[in-house]
């Protein structure tokens, strides 16, 4: 089936800003909230929320096999279950009902004000039932940069990571969509040159810049998935950011990986940007040192994305800081090598699994996608534009994180990933 | 509210073997499939299996605040969230209705027909939805001996281990149901003195003797619970075989833990023996040799539970060879040391999320919770009844998990947690 959505001559009939993240060829998916407390899915156009659950009952699906509840539901994950061919009709059809040309909706005054809401007007809630979430660890870049600092640069890359896709499961409950505050956590820490720890308030809360897919149900338990059928599973992606407390991760890690110095949030961006939005915008992935075993190899070459990235600083007095620049392209596994890898022995992948990329970092200094890379581990200060300093994050701190492709034609992008520091609560 | 179903002295006019695992004093809550392909959350005396839906609907929990659909479910997910004054209410009223000198069921011989099953009839399913799945470490035995292999004896025990109960995020997709069975997974291992991974499936497929207990929703994003208010949120136990590809492990997990090695299949026992009805079985824990930060300090001294645990090989010929008998108290660490770890940095609880307790090895080699301990990374193999030998797992063995508590009154069990491993699936 064409994805007829992203033609880039199509214009729409409602009016959308050049330098928007969302045009008619973008058409993500998400859950909002109106005025009138109803949750709907939704998709934008613009600064326009748009009520799937109204233009489903109002017959603008007509004709496309859905459930007459789809879309009237407070997550994706129904969805997202109906499998690709759904998410292509749906995401056609929108495009044609605010197509320019097409005077069905636009005419129609009645259902234009059931469907369509100013984004100012609705809340952006989590958009999937999030199932299991696993985070990868594919930029080498921050692989390495890491390792040096906790383990010395003898030991920086670990025997086995380019031999693999390496990853770690996640915490599901504590994934919050952008604008959720985040508390700093409270931990144990062992301070420098001691050997018992200490309780307090993490001093080292920082960021990780990164992307997540979601996926549709691919497999059943003891079955896995080939590298090249992969796509076939990932509906879409969010911008990630992983919080972590640093501090509280490198007392806790050893040996069974982080937990505390992870799990106490994690926030994506609220529209799902799908795969077909995305398809333009393929390109070649780093070339791999070690050629993998056979179940990593990949057919196709342009396996990754050109999705320019940002994380951005705003502190209190409004400034907005730029902390990184950094590309999605730079990751040196791919994400049908991340699926390949996370079922090859069997495991088995739901409908709403979130899998995260790991934090996402260039060569470059200011392509460095968390605070301990870019402070190197507090070393070395960033100074704000007034005139502080910051190593790791102060309470008050917001960390937005920005994603878009762009070529000649169109920009597609992923809205805003967004969240505050607050202090911790009290204790009980 | 007094647990008048712990009542040793009563008896049920359902007939029940003198050594069974479900008393009336038991009372464990599960789901099943009838014959009639009817799913239903049920409970068990004997070898009899209770439908509770039709328990409910024919008006035998009247009194008690429920919804209609309480238990005509697919998961106890809803029933757990209600808490625990709705738990210790549902469960007194089973032990009455089942109560030997009470006639209103008894005598109802078409209410009979519809609520009582026999247990060879209906197919017990996975009871919860599991939301999040942690696996704590929490055995110092069982650290120490896998330290020593992996890391040699110097780097046994890490510096963390006695201030903090360790963990990980595990897999949720992957748990399954007791009689489940489980491929052999595939995987890169990196074979001794070498320096280049190889692929096939796994040579040294292990079991780990393991219980985890179901939370109810305990926190918001943010806040933490106290050790000593952690009980609240427990609803009960279930018997859990965490099982574990260690070569597939060895080679993974650095720097970010298990991933492959585990998430293939976990297994737990159908029945959730609830916290009430082991509350006659608390004792002390093992004293801490270390006084660890007072977020950690419980009041109370009895803060395990006297848990007999054995793991036991079934053999294709049908032969029972007992491989461990452990006990739950060994833990150093408690659960509700573990929940208010867990939470210190603001990580969310939620109903339904599942806790291991990790490998529960005791101090003599007979008392060692996996086969990697117990046949000491395969260098002492284990000879079988039948003459054969095992380091690791066969495809063909089953591996059952029991556990009972006993005082001179009454025995509390927790019925098979059986898993038999199978061939790998063959690759696409």
């Amino acid at each position: 089936m064409q994805i007829t959505a992203n033609n880039p001559d199509r214009k729409s009939w409602l009016h959308v800003n050049k330098d928007t993240d969302f045009p008619i060829q973008n058409i993500p998916f998400g859950v909002f909230l109106t005025k009138e407390d109803i949750i709907t899915i939704g998709t934008r156009i613009g600064e326009y929320a748009i009520d799937l659950g109204a233009f489903h009952q109002l017959g603008y699906f007509d004709g496309i096999p859905l459930t007459d509840d789809m879309f009237m539901q407070d997550s994706l994950n129904d969805f997202i279950a109906d499998g690709r061919k759904t998410w292509r009709l749906v995401r056609n059809r929108i495009a044609d009902v605010f197509d320019a040309e097409n005077s069905s909706l636009r005419e129609n005054k009645k259902h234009r004000d059931i469907i369509i809401f100013d984004m100012n007007d609705v809340e952006m809630l989590l958009p999937i039932d999030v199932g299991d979430y696993t985070d990868f660890y594919s930029s080498k870049e921050h692989a390495t940069n890491v390792g040096m600092m906790f383990r010395g640069k003898e030991n920086a890359l670990m025997p086995n990571w380019l031999h693999m896709p390496v990853a770690y499961h996640g915490r599901s409950s504590s994934i919050v969509v952008s604008g959720t505050p985040i508390h700093r956590p409270y931990g144990q820490t062992l301070p420098i040159g001691e050997t018992t720890p200490v309780f307090g308030s993490s001093k080292r809360v920082d960021m990780e810049l990164e992307t997540a897919f979601i996926t549709t149900a691919a497999n059943n338990l003891g079955e896995s998935i080939a590298v090249d059928e992969a796509w076939e599973y990932i509906f879409g992606m969010v911008l990630f950011n992983d919080w972590s407390a640093r501090d509280i991760q490198k007392w806790e890690y050893v040996p069974l990986g982080p937990f505390l110095g992870k799990n106490f949030a994690s926030t994506i961006s609220p529209w799902i940007v799908t795969m077909d939005a995305l398809e333009p915008f393929r390109c070649e992935s780093p070339k791999q040192e070690i050629t993998p075993l056979p179940y990593l190899q990949q057919e196709r070459k342009d396996s990754t994305y050109d999705i320019k990235l940002e994380a951005i600083l705003k502190t209190e007095n409004g400034d907005l800081n730029l902390l990184s620049k950094s590309n999605f392209r730079y990751l040196y596994w791919s994400m049908s090598q991340q699926l390949a890898h996370h079922t090859i022995n069997g495991c088995n992948i739901r409908t709403g699994d979130m899998i995260g990329s790991g934090t996402i970092s260039g060569a470059t200094k200011n392509s460095f996608g968390s605070m301990l890379e870019l402070t190197w581990a507090g070393k070395e200060p960033i100074i704000l534009k007034d005139g502080t300093k910051r190593t790791f994050f102060n309470d008050g701190d917001t960390v937005i994180l920005q994603g878009s492709c762009e070529n000649d034609n169109v920009k597609i992008g992923f809205g805003k990933c967004s969240g505050k520091i607050l202090p911790p609560i009290n204790l009980k």
